[in-house]
C-alpha cells in the first residue's frame, strides 16, 4: 500500500514552500534541493495552485508561495487534491464486477480503515510538519551555513 | 491509494473457506465463482496455508478449509501477510533518499495513519465479513436454489 509519488512530491512541495515563507519559491530550486525533474514539479505545482493550496506568480522573476497560512493547510486535504483514487479493492472501482457484491461486509470495512487513514491527516496541518528553511539546503551547505540552494528566505 | 489485487483476492479466499465450513473448497470451484483465473488463485492460497490461514489437502478429492476459526482470523493479520510492503512513500522505501530526512516529520505521520488503517483491520475478524454459502453462487441459481457452483456446503 502506497501513497503515489504525485501525492508524495505534493507534501513536499507545502514543505518547501512553507519554509519560503512570503518569498516566492522557485520550481528550479524545489527540484534541486529534492533531486527530482523539473518537470515533475511543474505538474505538482499546477495542481496545487488549482487546488487553492500555492498562489502561482508567473514572469521571469516569478514563482509559487502558500496561498494560505500553512496552519490552515490539512494534509487530508492535500491528499483528497493529489491521490487519483482511493479505490482500495477491485469492486471500488468497477462496481458490481463480484460475485458477493450486494452482501459483502469488507467494503465497509475498506472504508472505515480508510476513513482512520486520512481523519490522522486531517488533523495534521502543513504547520505541523513545517521546517526552517536550512533544512533544505544540502547537508555541506548546511554545516558551513552557506544559504545558495535552499528556499527563498533561507539566508 | 490502493491495496494490491492479491490483497483483494486473499480476504475473498479465506470468505470464500469460511462459507465452505469444515468442507474442502477448491480453487476451481473458487475461480468459476469469483471469476479469475485458477492461477492466480493457487499463489494465494499457496500463501495463506504458508502464514497459516488455509489448510491445504493434496490430491484429487484436495482442497482447502480455514486452518483456524473464522473468528480468529483478524484481516489486519492477513494484510500484514499479503501486502508486499506498507512503504506509503519514497523515503520509507528507500531511506536517506530527501534532503529533509533526519528532520522531516512527515514519515511519523505516514505511519499514523497506517497504524490507525491497519487497526481498523485488526478490529475486525473474518468471522465478521464471513457470508452464507449460497452468497457465492450466480445470482440465477441463487434465486433457484441451485447449489452446484457454490462453496462446499451450500447444498
Amino acid at each position: 500500500m502506497r501513497l503515489t509519488k504525485f501525492s508524495d512530491y505534493s507534501l513536499r512541495v507545502l514543505m518547501y514552500a512553507a519554509a519560503s515563507g512570503e518569498r516566492l519559491a522557485t520550481i528550479d530550486a524545489a527540484a534541486a534541493a529534492y533531486g527530482v525533474s523539473r518537470a515533475h514539479l511543474t505538474k505538482i505545482v499546477t495542481t496545487l495552485v488549482r487546488g487553492g493550496f500555492l498562489e502561482g506568480v508567473r514572469g521571469r522573476s516569478g514563482g509559487f508561495r502558500l496561498a494560505r497560512p500553512a496552519a490552515e493547510i490539512r494534509l487530508g486535504d492535500v491528499l483528497r487534491l493529489t491521490e487519483p483514487d482511493f479505490d482500495m479493492v477491485e469492486c471500488f472501482a468497477t462496481g458490481e464486477s463480484c460475485v458477493v457484491s450486494g452482501c459483502c461486509r469488507l467494503p465497509r470495512v475498506m472504508q472505515q480503515g480508510l476513513d482512520a487513514f486520512l481523519a490522522v491527516f486531517d488533523g495534521v496541518t502543513l504547520a505541523d510538519v513545517a521546517l526552517a528553511p536550512d533544512a533544505f539546503l544540502p547537508p555541506q551547505a548546511r554545516a558551513a551555513g552557506r544559504p545558495a540552494s535552499g528556499p527563498a528566505g533561507a539566508g
